[in-house]
């Protein structure tokens, strides 16, 4: 992912509940829904007693279509009555960023 | 967590190589030493194939604090040459924050 600064993150932190029927399925689905929006730069995901989903954006107003998208509106009210028992969202401007990887070099 | 806007969120993600030889200690280790710096608010982490930590900070000089930790340096340099196949780090200002719990309501 390269990105123009500045950019912004969704902190999407989540613990859920015992009822996770169509969890999975509308979870796949929004991953592919966010992927096609305006301004979607890419998404990191990982579970283990809570669960991180950072997506990044081009800009608050993508944030905002993304929150807005029929589907992903839907799938926001069932998350709240039956997959999550608490979830906290930020919506965060990225200031700075740098990396390692062991094919190049720190920056 | 409450913490006063503006505040400040590290996006560390990271894939890990091979050997792990002492890095279940030294993370635990960094986990209690990073909860005793300066304006440190709190930590979110999971590991699947990804790894996510985003630790809350008060201010930017507080993460410039806890970047140069004497430990945690040490800690940065055994995870470029041992630990991590590679890492990215988003230092990020909290903008916006809501949230939903089964106990209260959304806000």
């Amino acid at each position: 992912m390269k990105a123009k600064f500045p950019y912004y993150a969704v902190i999407f932190t989540s613990r859920r509940t015992e009822e996770q029927a169509g969890y999975a399925e509308t979870s796949a689905r929004m991953m592919e829904l966010a992927a096609r929006q305006p301004g979607y730069l890419g998404v990191d995901h990982a579970r283990e007693e809570v669960g991180i989903t950072v997506s990044y954006w081009e800009s608050l107003e993508a944030i905002a279509g993304w929150k807005a998208q029929a589907d992903h509106a839907l799938a926001q009210r069932n998350g709240r009555e039956k997959w999550y028992s608490e979830y906290r969202i930020r919506i965060c401007r990225v200031e700075k960023e740098y990396g390692f990887n062991r094919e190049g070099s720190a920056e």
